[in-house]
């Protein structure tokens, strides 16, 4: 089935921390339609291998792409810096024609834009720190920009729980923030698209002096030329319609789900990927 | 007891939607301690004759400057449109020297700046549109902007429910801003400090071309303005406390107070004010 512009735009994550990009599409691109899916049952994906990532995006984004989609987005830093060239080949020697947009490079190139000091800080899980992607990204938007990394082990997990505002959250961010406050960084990449929900704590603890950037804008962006490069854009003048396809449980994703994405939440399904039941299998 | 700098800044609203400006307030100027007071047993403010808007903001001004405030926030729309020169004239005549910022003339600054075409909406209670204040500081600041102003009885108290997320936010949001899209704004002044909870809702419905203006960065910046006129800037290194009072139910305060502050809520208590407890009496 070959892309029309009637289709939806896909976009997928570990959870819920994807529902921030698309919050961001769904109000700077609002005719489209979009299908996400959260891959819950496989939660967290920063302690993943680089191999075990490249293996769940790609059952993804073929799920997804049989479902109708006319492109993929990769919400999730992790999936991201493991996955990107590995989907793109993926599809290239399928002979399917479809753009995949992931969330990394847009996000390093904000951010180098943003910087003026040129000392620009990473939080990420451990898995996109240790993919060297970021560090590698920025090198190309400007090899004279230096990246602090910390990798943040607990912070998507605590926001995952649920409890984005508490104490723990705080805490856990003061110390996650304090490298970079020593490395006297301007501005910050949110390499997880969990963190934009705890922007006010980690915004309150670095300082109004240190720019936040997080890759939903720059996303939308690269979302908005891909489709109208290819004449994929939806010429509908309405509002566009949502709805959602989640791995784990579906009334966690729900309740989650409307805090993450600031509107309300409409049609919720589960769905089996053949590979993530085998492994709840094996891990039951 | 004249103003020290150890002091804490105060904040009051009818609810919890002045907690969108304290939040501004707790990421620009983190070294304050601070100290919120809602009217929770008088909400909503949007109904409110102008006389009984500035009796309570008298009332309240003045329990907040003797507990030790050294600068007061009107951090609602209502009452900063029904009280502003009647709570500076109230200090004057009682020769107390306290800065009074409201919410209303930042908002229209702010308005006036980001528009391009000189078309802005504003969105606000009753009360707010009544009182022709947002008007006459539009026209203060240029007299050629021109105001499209729509009266909100409902979004406050929708907001304040506790469903900022649902389908009849959604329908309130899409029935307001109609006139606003027919009016061609490029700017919208969010007159009402609940509204910033509902603006991914706003923002999709009006679309990404047009601004969204909320008072909370312009308050911050006249408070630290106000706040250094004085030598009265608190010089602490560390980050300031923050407490609160409301006029109601201490539990419900707290359930909605965390997700309008996007921090932990720290210590919440009972306060109550005479003519609050004498209204509720008449009422019961």
């Amino acid at each position: 089935m070959p892309p029309s512009p009637e289709h939806p735009v896909a976009v997928f994550d570990s959870g819920v921390g994807g529902l921030t990009v698309l919050h961001e599409l769904l109000v700077s691109l609002p005719a489209e339609d979009y299908l996400y899916l959260g891959d819950t049952a496989r939660f967290p994906y920063g302690d993943r291998t680089q191999d075990e990532l490249r293996a769940f995006a790609i059952e993804i984004a073929d799920h997804l792409v049989q479902t109708g989609a006319k492109l993929v987005v990769v919400a999730c830093n992790s999936a991201s810096a493991a996955a990107m060239p590995a989907l793109e080949r993926h599809f290239e020697d399928a002979s399917i024609q479809i753009d995949v947009i992931g969330v990394l490079r847009p996000a390093a190139q904000l951010a180098v834009v943003a910087s003026h000091t040129g000392r620009v800080g990473l939080l990420a899980t451990p898995a996109t720190v240790a993919s060297g992607e970021y560090a590698r990204a920025i090198a190309a938007a400007d090899p004279h920009v230096h990246l602090e990394s910390v990798a943040c082990p607990d912070l998507a997990r605590i926001i995952q729980g649920g409890f984005p505002f508490d104490q723990q959250v705080v805490d856990t961010v003061r110390e996650y923030c304090a490298p970079l406050l020593t490395a006297g960084v301007d501005t910050v990449i949110l390499g997880s698209t969990h963190y934009p929900l705890c922007a006010p704590i980690l915004q309150r603890t670095l300082g109004r002096g240190v720019t936040l950037v997080s890759a939903g804008a720059g996303v939308a962006r690269s979302v908005e030329r891909a489709l109208a490069a290819r004449d994929l854009l939806n010429p509908q003048t309405r509002e566009g319609d949502y709805r959602f396809q989640c791995t784990g449980d579906v009334e966690s994703f729900r309740a989650l789900g409307t805090r993450f994405l600031q509107m309300p939440l409409g049609d919720v399904t589960h769905h089996e990927l053949s590979s993530a039941a085998a492994a709840q299998a094996v891990g039951a």
